[in-house]
Formats: structure tokens, C-alpha cells, sequence
């Protein structure tokens, strides 16, 4: 792939200030950086700058042109930096990082039974998925991810929190048959999810969401009440889909059809509807997620170490479903690295298709950000730097060793980046992490509180 | 995996001191951290420590009996931090790091044909040579290898720059049948190879091979002589094997035989020889390469990223090959992190068995350190902390928000490290890294004169 690296061509909202000879106000103004935009164009500004105002991207363009026509009350020199759209992070269960890497290199069935279940049923308090969040978060926040997806078990606690650590978030109360934490009965959790939706409809950052885990988890009954709620509250929909053989299997002995179209047979496809993993999907079930305009969270670290199987990105993307990146939760991956996840994605279907043009960086790229935010109904407002845009964005450090010499910014992001590269963190105009100090969490004492819940977790499991 | 936490038992040479109230004097203790072995019985000490005295372990052992046994010029705290053997990356090209990013997404003859043989043609002098190599160098003490494989043209000048910076190599001269910058003959390569080979015997750092290319790009008399001058001089012979599908159609056609029997029937495979990539090995091949004690070099993400195929680890394993993991170099990878290789391993082929317990965490391991180290025959010296072997080991970061909670530190250190986690790289008993800082190269100079030849490669491939 041949990038384009543009000129100092970004539109600029306002730059009519400069004619009139008046630099305009604005708050924070990143300069100096190779600019990644991720706009339709691809757009690269090798010397470029990003001006906010509150919290909203006013102008993407040279260095020079910015500094002609705003003045800051911040400025942040980003030079031998990337700096790039905040990456979306489709899918994860933000609290299971307290249980990262409890038990690895096991069946799924075998791990969920003898390791996850049995720690969630022992462990699993609003204390928990608290500590567990801003432990996620702070993970988060370090390497990248600016808006992420999240279901789980006490959703109100973890909306709470990543409100306070200001992030942005699609969290989903989960919904399930058995009894969990947090509800006894899917009755209960559908009364809480209603609460959960009334608590944080119209916030700026977080998106209350309905999260009915998976077909083979929950009755027709319930399923059909979840998508009855999303659609009187406009709120959006999250679940596992097709995710091992397993499930396929279910599903056709139980009701004869796929889980695509067994949920498309309940009218459960709608709007604002993200579906993780989908890895066991034919081209008929491809065609419906299609048609019910249904986002796609592709998780390939978590599929490959479950070695659940290789969802049909080419083929998804080809029928015009938006495929959007995913960590799943860390207990399964191990981490919430969302450069793990693009350079995953990027590697594993050249393998699978024999073709090293399959998935190139730059739809890697895409996929873990604008295509990410469109899975999510999220790109009017994220996902690339635009003017009238959130102003979502990351500092990517590109000046190491390891990033000698940069031929092309993209592919860098993707084959040679890591989470940890990641120096500043912007979420909707705010700083939450500056050259590597995060500004909004205390680190010391979240580890220190995550250490502590992690010894309950030991004994929770212990033979 | 359950993992054996070790108690205060690793063999302890010299501690008859204790008995007789003498503390011994030795160079350098490294202590208070998780010591992982990767000894016979992968013992793990929760708080131990290592003494060096000149270049050899003389003790692993709690940090409180080391403490007791042993006095030292130097002394390092590694609190919440890992202990481990230094990484053997057992396949790369070290200077190719300045084509690092030039082409990617490529089908491997497009890559080769107009980016890389081309650039090669144009760039590659001694100059570039040393400039990459000492680029590639920082990476790889930044990243915690501490022994490395190579195949390049003028072999020699990496191998002062390796000696220079302290780093450990099993360096081999490439001869191939074309005219390549170092010479215009395999003649005048086996010349050279013979020189390289007398200047660097007995050295305590490298280790000189000889490195035909390929199967494919040399003919049989150049194949037998590369054998027989390796006999000679008892040296190391490094080659690629069955790299891709075309190899082996192309093997098939000529020879009537696999890459791997066509060579058996040249007597090529001989004590000292690894095979790097073997992806399109059948079971008689495997058979072959156990049979001759040949190593095999892994190379998961290279072969991911170029489509080549996924090798037959497990079997290989299963044979008694001895398999090790290389980055291959960054050309098609693209950067030389030894922990993204061992978890790529775990990755890749639980989802090509689809079987999650395929490369468990201690597998990955140990194909990046003591199987690496027995793919090369140098088990006796490196690839394990026990006393009596070269002091290479590396002090990992592990209390950051990603890496808690930590269950099990083998894990860990595949599922959750990264090459940017690596604070400490000691080889031979000398510091070449300490927190972060790294001391026999100089970081600033080498990325300009990097980024000065990555001008001249632009200019090369420039349409």
C-alpha cells in the first residue's frame, strides 16, 4: 500500500478569522504531529495540528495554518509523535480484568466452568466491578482507547465510573437466564436495565445500552423484550453472536436455523445492534446482519486463543457490514491493547485467506477506528479527526528504535505500534492521560485496590 | 496451566560459605524479583534473585539465601519485576530494520521484486550494513534478546557491531548463486565465509556461520561446499527451508523431491544446523530433521503476515525437533520483539489445531528461550537461569495497570509482556540495558544515521 500523504488541504472550519487578520480562540491546540485523520480520504498532514474548542475538533490541518489562524490557552508540541483518531474498542467486559490470566490455555467450556463462573458467583460485588473498571480503564486510558463497548454484570457501577475517569462508553446491563450477581431472574435485570437506561439517557459520554448475552443463553421471551425496550429508549443493542461451533450447533438442533436467523425469526435484528465475535457465519447469515444494517465487533486475539475460529472479516466487510475492532474481556486475551487487536486482525486473515494483501493496514486502522464508531452508530460524532467532530485523539510516540525509519505512518500504526507507545489520551476534549501521566485516576491506589480483590479471586478458585 | 511456584530449592553452588560463615564475593545480584527459571522443572521462585560473578550464574536461589551467601560489587532491586533468561531470536536479518514499513501488504515476489531487491541493490554497502545493525541491536537489548541468528551480506561487519554491543550471535554469511552487494560469486561468498569464519573462531560473544541461502537459489555443487566447509570448521549452518508453497512446487518439479529430502539427498543436514521457517514440511520431513538434529526457527508472524502458511509446530515439538522462535527480519514483520513472536506462537496454533491447550504460555516460553537455545546447540551455555551458564537475563516490568492482577508470571510474560516491559538486559554477565537505559550504544546517533540511509532507500524505490 502507497499512502497519501496530503498537503495542508484539511477543511478548516473558521479560518475566515485569518482573512480578517484575527487568530480565534480556542482551547487546546496539538501541533507538530504527523496527523493521522482517518478521514474518507486517508488523509496523512506530515506536520500537522488539531485544534479544540470544548469539546469538539474546530480545525485538522498544517502546523503552520493553525498556528496562522487560532491562539490556545494550551498547547501540546507532539513533535516525532502520530497523532491519530481515540481507538474504539468494540467489545469487552471491562471488570474481567481483575481475572486476567487466571486460568489460560484451557477449552472454553472448561475455563468458564472450573475458573470464570465459579470466580464471578464468589466475587462479583458493585465493589468488584468498580475496582475492576477503573483498573480497565486505566489500561484503557494508557494505551488508546477512547470510547469502548462494554457487558457486563452491575453496568450502573460501571457507567459511573468511566463517567468520573472520562472516557467515553456503549455499556450494556447484561441480560441473562441463570441467575448472576447482580439479578436473580431476567425479569430483575430487565428492571434494572430500564433503570440503568432512564440513569444516563442524554449523558455526553456514556450510552446506556441493553446487553442480552447470547441467543443460547436467553429464552424467545426475554430476547423479544430486550429488543421492545431498545426500541421504545432508542438505546442500543449488544450480543454475542455465533461465536464457537458450539453455538451453531445449539442453534440448529434446537431450532433448525443458524443463530443469525433464528434471531432474525424473533425480529431481534434492529437498529443501533452490534453483534461480537460472529465467527461462525454464512453468507445468508452475512446477508441479514447486512440488510439490519447490524455492527460487527471482530475480536481475533480472543477467537484465536479460545481457538474459536476465524470470523469472514473480507467477505463481512464486502457485503457492506461495518467491522469494528474488539479486545473481549482480558480474562480471555490478556490485555485491553487495542494495537494487539489491529495488528491481529491485519495478520490473521492474510494467514487464513493465503492472500498478504488481505486486510491491509490501513483497513486494520480503519476497523479500530471510523469503522469501529460506524459499528457502533457513533461516526457523525467519532472515530476520525473532522471538523465538528468530538475531539477523541490520541498522541502516539513514533521516534524509538523500534519506529526507525517511518517510511509510511500507517502501517506503523499497525505492524509496529503498541498500546504502550501511547503518550496523551484525549476523550471529548479533555485530557485524561498527558506524556504518560494519567490525569483523571490514581494509579497507585487502583492497583493497589486490584491486588487486593485479586486475592479474594485466588481463593475463590483454589482447589 | 497450573504453574509450580518454586520454594527456596534451585542448586545453589557455593554455598558451602554459608556453613563456614563466609560470605562469597561475586559482581552482580540482581534481586527481590519473580525469578522465572525456565530450568528442566520450570521453577518459579516468588522472590528470588541470581548472582553473577563475572560471566556466569553462580547461583538461583530465594533473594534471602543469596542475600546470606553471597556479597557484590553491584547490586539491582528488581521489586515487582520479572527475572528471566534473555530471548533467543533464532531467525532475522538485522540490518534490513531500515527497510523496516517500505512495503507491506504485498504478495512476496511483488515485495521482493520491487521493494526490497531493488533497495538492496542500491543501498546496501558495509556503511548500511553497520548503521542497520546497530539500529537493530538497540531494538533487540531494548526488547530483551540477548542472543540472536542472522543470515546477511557482509556478516562480518555485523559481527564487530554485535561485539561492540555486547550482544550475543549466531551470525551467519549468506551465499546464494546471484550477485549480491558483498560479491558477485558464490565463490567469492564462500571465500569471504571461510575469512569470516577464521576471524571470529573461538570467540566468547559469536559465534561465525555459514549461511546458504536457500534451496532455491543455489545449486548443488554451492550446497556441498557450504556443507563441507562447516565440517571443517565444525561451524554453524544456517539456512531457509520450505518457506513457502512456491518452494516446494518448485522443489517438486526440478527435483522430484521436498525442499527438506532434496537436501537429505545432497548429505546437506548435519550436526549445528537450523532450518529456518519449515512450513511445508510433511511428516517424512519432519522425520529427516529429527533425525539429523537440525533446529527449526519459527516464525509466526512473518509467515502470518506474508501469507506463507502456518508450520507444523506441535509435530515438529512432537518429533523431537527442537524449535525455537525468530522474528525474522523487520522487512516482514516488522520490528524484532521476541515477546510478540512467543505470543503470536501460542496464538496461531491453538487456532490452527483448534485446540486452546495447543502451545500453552510454557511452551511459548521455552521456544523463545531454552528451545531456542537448543535449536542452536548452546543449551549447555544460555537459554535457562542455573548456575554454570552465561549470565544472559533480563529484568521484565510487571506492576503496571496491564499486568495486574498476575496469576501466573509464565503467563504472563506471553500473554501480557511486550518487548516495551523489558527494563534490564544483562549478556555475558555485562549490563547492556539498566532501567531502561541503554549502555553500550548510543541511541540518538544511530536513529539519524538511520533515518540518513532510510533517505537513500527512498530514493531507491522511488517510481
Amino acid at each position: 500500500m502507497r499512502i497519501r500523504i496530503g498537503a495542508a488541504s484539511a477543511a478548516l472550519a473558521g479560518l475566515v478569522a485569518v482573512a480578517s487578520g484575527q487568530a480565534q480562540q480556542v482551547d487546546l491546540i496539538v501541533y507538530n504531529a504527523v496527523v493521522v485523520t482517518m478521514d474518507s480520504t486517508l488523509q496523512v498532514l506530515p506536520r500537522g495540528a488539531v485544534a479544540i474548542r470544548g469539546n469538539t475538533i474546530v480545525a485538522v490541518a498544517a502546523a503552520d495554518t493553525i498556528a496562522a489562524a487560532y491562539t490556545a490557552k494550551e498547547t501540546l508540541d507532539a513533535g516525532g509523535q502520530i497523532v491519530m483518531p481515540g481507538l474504539v474498542n468494540t467489545h469487552t467486559h471491562a471488570p474481567m480484568v481483575l481475572y486476567r490470566g487466571l486460568a489460560d490455555d484451557l477449552a472454553l467450556m472448561e475455563w468458564l466452568q472450573q475458573y470464570i463462573f465459579p470466580a464471578e458467583a464468589k466475587t462479583v460485588t458493585p465493589e468488584f466491578v468498580r475496582a475492576g473498571t477503573r483498573l480497565a480503564l486505566l489500561e484503557m486510558i494508557q494505551s488508546g482507547t477512547t470510547t469502548y463497548a462494554d457487558m457486563y454484570y452491575f453496568e450502573e457501577e460501571i457507567a459511573r465510573v468511566t463517567r468520573e475517569a472520562g472516557v467515553r462508553g456503549v455499556l450494556g446491563q447484561t441480560i441473562i437466564q441463570f441467575p448472576v450477581p447482580d439479578a436473580k431472574t431476567p425479569q430483575e435485570e430487565l428492571a434494572r436495565t430500564e433503570a440503568f437506561l432512564k440513569e444516563f439517557a442524554g449523558d455526553e459520554l456514556i450510552t446506556p445500552a441493553i446487553a442480552p448475552h447470547a441467543m443460547y443463553t436467553l429464552d424467545r421471551a426475554t430476547l423479544r423484550a430486550a429488543r421492545k425496550m431498545a426500541d421504545t429508549y432508542s438505546a442500543p443493542v449488544l450480543i454475542h453472536l455465533a461465536e464457537t461451533s458450539d453455538e451453531l450447533r445449539t442453534s440448529r438442533k434446537q431450532h433448525k436455523m443458524s443463530p443469525t436467523r433464528y434471531l432474525e425469526s424473533l425480529g431481534f435484528w434492529g437498529p443501533k445492534t452490534l453483534a461480537a465475535h460472529g465467527v461462525w457465519l454464512d453468507a445468508a447469515d452475512i446477508q441479514i446482519l447486512a440488510k439490519r444494517k447490524v455492527g460487527l465487533s471482530h475480536n481475533p486475539e480472543s477467537n484465536m486463543k479460545l481457538a474459536s475460529g476465524t470470523a469472514r472479516v473480507p467477505a463481512l466487510r464486502k457485503a457492506g457490514v461495518s467491522v469494528g475492532l474488539g479486545t473481549d474481556g482480558a480474562a480471555s486475551n490478556n490485555d485491553l491493547d487495542m494495537f494487539e487487536a489491529m495488528r491481529q486482525a491485519a495478520f490473521l486473515h492474510k494467514l487464513t485467506s493465503g492472500d498478504p494483501r488481505a486486510v491491509p493496514a490501513k483497513a486494520a486502522l480503519a476497523m479500530a477506528t471510523i469503522e469501529g464508531a460506524r459499528a457502533l452508530q457513533m461516526d457523525d460524532r467519532i472515530g476520525s479527526l473532522e471538523p465538528g467532530k468530538r475531539a477523541d485523539l490520541i498522541v502516539v510516540a513514533a521516534a524509538s528504535a523500534r519506529h526507525t525509519p517511518m517510511y509510511d505512518p500507517i502501517s506503523h500504526l499497525v505492524y509496529v505500534a503498541r498500546g504502550t507507545d501511547v503518550r496523551t489520551t484525549i476523550v471529548n476534549g479533555r485530557v485524561l492521560m498527558k506524556d504518560g501521566k494519567v490525569l483523571t485516576l490514581n494509579e497507585a491506589d487502583i492497583i493497589r485496590e486490584a491486588n487486593q480483590f485479586a486475592a479474594r479471586v485466588r481463593l475463590a478458585v483454589a482447589k
